[in-house]
């Protein structure tokens, strides 16, 4: 039924946007085209077209010349205002509370709706075809000659990342990289190898807590530079933080952040390494949400603009192989010798077995075609939820969709504290992460981090009790779900 | 031939004792019944007697009731003079130099005689049945659900290791324990967990390069102990240097240590943990040598005795049955809590396929027996390596044999330096470990370290090349081998 007043071609529009919006057609995804549609409706080709084009002005598709219109990804992130800076914050000792270890502790309750800690899908992980290449590794006796570990990784592996990495632009050598037990310890070994006790490390806020972890364990001060869910860390609070604080290094995950889902311009990463590199201030590039891209072309990084091996780039096979082998890397950049010494005191080097075995899936092919498989789910996930939250969320709720990756950061409507919400959820046997523990001074409180990679449909009925939840605080009623 | 002189049975005892010495009979192996070698030699059942008891007067061999004669295990750490004691050491602040790292990359030098670094034999590993339960465990899709990585570690594999702790005196709950990428990361989890930079870490000296690395890293200072050959950490010289210096954590490998392979007696550790528990000091105990015993029952923990979980009990799988898998485990005692967050910090937990196929291995039995099979082939290579070292280094080389594992100690004749036979020794593709690299403040120039776990027959041409270096060095000539 068409409202009324409205024209035939605005009600075909209202109609397909509310598909859209169902996550019917998830971004980036093509809509029908105009004589299908025509046909299918029973509408003229200039209906559809009116309607079309009126989809396009309204930015939520568009068309590809000569192939069709297709859904847009649309970074809501603009409608989140984020202060302006007036000043930087000043060094906070990392304090890491109990909320995040409960978090990581509660992905284990198999009763919990898991929203909270960020791991991938099972589901999209190549688990069956990495266990038939064990066993084939294991049957041929690649493994049985035992030798003592290589601190730097096995060869194999460091081949393939090193092809990887050429293939997006950034120029490696096998020898520049070392293995890691996952992302968090490439980045520990960065945080050790180039800061002393009490030095100042200028990190995104909100970033991701392992870090803050890291900084916590290392004793190291954390100065919170705000970053904006489209663009990242902002460079002009980062100048001006770096000429007010003896800033020792920066920390950033210009691709995909955790949690803001940012994307910061290639711009910027060049503009952000010649900043740092006139002043020697080396950066850690937090890398492992890169491949994880939507739309277009993977995005790159900042290490391939780096001429004084001062970016640090950190990454890891979690979230895509496997989350359970523990395997990342580190390119240390001119700071090897300080890494591999940090690595040897460490754990002597990284598990063989594991690391083999993601060489020989890397080598044997079919890691594109992987990636391409869980970038289009995890896009969907993400699109599908995110229409989800905008149903069942309290209105005033705000959504930073993010351009990759699976995490979707929110901001609450006004006067609501997300660290509330989180208790009255872990209640009610859901997880999320509140937004104070992606600061070390316990910002964001209004906002809160989802995760999108467990998403499905059956799902819905937990983010509608969350949102439900959600409301009743707002509403400062009691809470009963 | 009889040398002159000499009665009948004397030149038998001196031809059985060069036997001896020459590896035949290695410690613990059971010498001819008396009745036998007296028909072997032609020799009268007294003569033959008469001989047995002048060795056995000699210290060489024992007499066990309704069994025979024995060769005796001879720590010969007696001969090794240690100084007096006079007051402990100055804190240094630990400094690694490129000696260990070039030591460790040496390792992978194919071309070398490897009596460097503190591999196991890669023979005496289980890899064929630790690849076959890798094949079985894939085959299974017994990894087929990923799910997060748990900090503690898998269950199966913490179950297996409570229940061997029990089999030696030791009771702890799988709750207790928690799983770590190889014995360096559980130590370097506990100093993290204890302490902060700046702190005071007492020591054995000659300590292993692992434990100072690690001080290193974390920026901590090291109090060297005098540890003796025969029984490890001096209590005395500890007690002194905790009344005198502010030590906030003791560091020690009781049994077996690195590079000692001296064995702390079971009084002295109870009295080290009631000493320290007075004071509220924890105790890193470092066990990994501890199933590697030559004779007797398994020497027990100091950890068994500790009320206060005051004892952080740190081990791995490295020297028995994987050192590529990287697995251990530390049982943290009272700081659960620290430790656990430390763990999540480095790299969120430890490699799962790894320790899923050790737990197999543990659970599926056979490993007490892999266990007796490889204590017995350590203590045969480390007897005869012994004797060839006597027979090939400078008169005036000290041998501190050890009771279990397979390191080597050595102090060579007045005014030799270790360092400078290291440098002739790496010319001619050996390497060796000099003693400076197991103390901060480079002490121990005149001993050196040598595993004894490569050793063959094959390897007496490469030990004899180094103790001609050795013998040109004392001389004062130039060397050429």
């Amino acid at each position: 039924m068409a409202k009324s007043g409205e024209n035939l071609y605005e009600k075909f529009a209202r109609e397909l946007e509310e598909q859209i919006k169902a996550g019917s057609f998830p971004p980036g995804s093509r809509i029908p085209a105009l004589r299908e549609a025509s046909e299918h409706h029973g509408l003229s080709l200039s209906t559809v077209l009116q309607a079309y084009r009126l989809l396009e002005n309204r930015g939520l598709i568009e068309a590809k010349p000569q192939s069709g219109y297709y859904v847009k990804w649309r970074p809501r992130v603009k409608a989140m205002a984020i202060e302006p800076i007036l000043h930087a914050d000043l060094p906070t000792d990392v304090q890491i509370d109990e909320v995040t270890m409960r978090l990581i502790q509660d992905t284990h309750e198999e009763s919990f709706a898991q929203f909270g800690a960020a791991f991938p899908d099972p589901g999209l992980l190549p688990t069956a075809r990495m266990n038939r290449i064990v066993a084939e590794l294991a049957r041929s006796g690649r493994f049985s000659r035992e030798k003592a570990v290589r601190t730097e990784g096995c060869e194999e592996l460091r081949v393939q990342v090193a092809q990887r990495a050429y293939g997006h632009g950034c120029s490696l050598s096998p020898d520049d990289i070392i293995v890691t037990a996952g992302c968090s310890e490439a980045i520990m070994i960065c945080l050790q190898a180039l800061c002393r006790p009490g030095d100042l490390v200028a990190i995104e806020s909100p970033t991701y807590f392992g870090l803050l972890l890291a900084l916590d364990a290392l004793h190291l001060k954390a100065l919170e530079i705000p970053a904006h869910p489209g663009t990242g860390m902002s460079l002009d609070a980062l100048m001006f933080a770096v000429e007010n604080h003896p800033v020792r290094v920066v920390a950033a995950i210009p691709n995909f952040s955790n949690p803001l889902g940012s994307r910061m311009p290639a711009e910027t990463k060049r503009e952000l390494v010649a900043f740092l590199a006139e002043r020697d201030i080396p950066l850690i590039e937090n890398d492992i949400y890169g491949e994880l891209y939507f739309s277009g072309e993977r995005p790159g990084v900042a290490k391939s603009s780096d001429d004084k091996g001062l970016v640090l780039l950190c990454s890891s096979f979690s979230k895509d192989l496997s989350e359970t082998y523990r395997v990342g890397w580190l390119v240390p950049g001119r700071f090897r010798e300080e890494a591999i010494r940090i690595k040897m005191a460490l754990n002597m080097g990284t598990s063989v077995l594991p690391q083999l075995a993601i060489a020989k899936f890397l080598e044997t092919g079919g890691y594109d075609q992987h990636l391409r498989k869980i970038r289009k789910a995890y896009a969907q996930k993400v699109a599908t939820m995110s229409s989800a939250i905008e149903r069942h969320f309290p209105p005033g709720t705000v959504i930073a969709e993010p351009l990759g990756g699976y995490l979707i950061w929110l901001r609450l409507p006004e006067g609501m504290d997300s660290l509330a919400l989180y208790r009255e959820a872990v209640k009610a046997s859901i997880t999320i992460a509140p937004g104070c523990i992606f600061s070390p001074s316990g910002k964001h409180r209004d906002c809160l981090r989802l995760n999108a990679s467990a998403w499905s449909e059956g799902m819905e009925k937990d983010l509608a009790r969350l949102g439900r939840i959600a409301t009743r605080l707002l509403e400062g009623e009691g809470v009963n779900t």
